[in-house]
């Protein structure tokens, strides 16, 4: 039966283009607060024995999923075969240890509560760190698609002689990833963070920038401090205003306003998460890895390498 | 050994007084936002091998569960013997089956949530409806500690022949046990709710209220629609102010300054929810039921009655 594709309020315009890619029905739904600050949720669309995919993004988590949990439930009362969720940006993904006795690995707790209510999970570009893939943290099947092969491309169409420029070390393995992609050059810068907003950046092989646009490439753009030390070093180098790229465009607070003072130039991202900056579309890697899932055309890449 | 007593943010006051009782140990924690809205959290108190009690109401639960949920799990990650949940009010009773197809039983939902992270939960007159137990809702031990004696001892000292007033049917049953308790007479209003802020009240046996003060009791006073209607019906039967007595005070919005202006007289609150009409303690109702499930000096009427 034709699967049903749900957006959580805000991802409207994610959940659109992927039922239309999946020939899915884009299904409605409701989910509004009572004024004691509970919620209230409803599946409208009917979903027993189809596939129910909900579109929710998690980038500001801690209002977001209570709602999306009771979402998923309500599909699941109804029926439905199998919940799914497309979240194009994951929540919790740093605190994947304990750093001091007293805390909680986070990423694992989290990754607890979508197991109780989704079969599977499908992200983009998860922040992995100690963590080596999605199978280590979640339990029920989880893909991760790919956002390197449409940054290089949308790099070779709009950017003439870029320089790829990765932030901090967590970034190199695939900043090096989307240069080689683009058959550009890249280089990383060495950071080193001093708490939450406080971040030291120093730029090695400044020759290698001579002539060409810097473009600052990283996963996670939130307080926007490790890039916009990265964009203040470029600069004080004599290098052009940098291209920054956020794969997820999280931007907390006033952190793009600072980094457009801090003398960067084009600011661009990724669809993951609905911004005034989004450039770069996704829907096509998610599509693939959601078909994937749903066991109706996955491409070999899909299951392969982007299948992390 | 001695049990670690952790406040949740605002339920300071509630966890001096349990681990007072208790004869616990106050412990220490960290809850805090990054700002990206995700959370950190932290026990600070060594709590390996012991009882972890955490006190948190559940007023405006979408933006406390999350912490919460990770609090616990930081406790149960150090060690702890047991995480014990004390939430003098508990959240998403209301919604207790699906009244229109593609709902969710939001009780339910939220209670697994709550089961996933702790071993038992304390809490006062929950919203009991379709479900006549909390053992219906809850596989951990529940235990629902009464507020009904102490609200009719609160009567008996501050109002002076008092007739109670249950604002709706589904307060009948308990605002008979406070004026049986206190030893006064009781009614009951007929009410019809037309929507989340709109409902309709009628004043059945007005000779049973001359000359005596009225005083309206209700378990949840959240948008107090309820109540402001319950109390513009008294004042036009040409009563005196009547007292307001909300076990649980959410006071959603405005609410509070609306039933004032409606010509209510005192509003008093029992504590389970910090707010200025705070006047009736529960400390002693709730640290009896927590010691009886801790396993130390239960009194027979907690195992009992009170213990739904």
């Amino acid at each position: 039966m034709t699967p049903v594709v749900f957006a959580f309020p805000g991802n409207e315009a994610m959940a659109d283009a992927l039922s239309a890619r999946l020939s899915a029905e884009r299904g409605a739904c409701t989910v509004r607060r009572f004024p004691d600050d509970e919620s209230y949720v409803r599946v409208e669309t009917a979903v027993s024995g189809r596939d129910a995919i909900l579109v929710c993004t998690l980038d500001r988590p801690d209002g977001r999923i209570a709602q999306l949990l009771l979402l998923a439930s309500a599909a699941r009362e109804s029926g439905a075969l199998r919940v799914g969720l497309v979240a194009p940006y994951l929540a919790y993904m740093r605190q994947d240890a304990r750093f001091t006795p007293g805390e909680c690995v986070s990423a694992k707790v989290f990754a607890q509560w979508i197991e109780l209510h989704f079969d599977w999970l499908v992200t983009v570009d998860p922040h992995l760190h100690r963590f080596a893939h999605l199978a280590e943290l979640y339990s029920i099947p989880a893909r991760a698609a790919h956002s390197a092969p449409v940054i290089a491309a949308w790099l070779r169409e709009n950017v003439p002689a870029p320089v790829l420029v990765g932030p901090d070390q967590e970034s190199a393995q695939w900043v090096e990833e989307v240069a080689s992609l683009a058959g550009v050059p890249s280089i990383v810068l060495a950071k080193r963070r001093r708490g939450d907003r406080d971040v030291e950046v120093s730029v090695p092989e400044p020759a290698k920038l001579a002539g060409r646009t810097p473009v600052l490439v990283d996963d996670i753009v939130s307080t926007a401090r490790t890039m916009i030390a990265a964009v203040r070093h470029l600069r004080e180098a004599g290098l052009a205003p940098p291209v920054c790229i956020a794969v997820h465009a999280v931007f907390a607070g006033d952190a793009l306003h600072a980094l457009h003072a801090a003398g960067a130039g084009r600011v661009v991202s990724c669809d993951t998460i609905p911004h005034p900056t989004n450039a770069i579309a996704l829907e096509g890697v998610l599509c693939a890895s959601v078909a994937g899932l749903l066991g109706n055309g996955a491409s070999p890449a899909i299951d392969g390498k982007a299948a992390v």
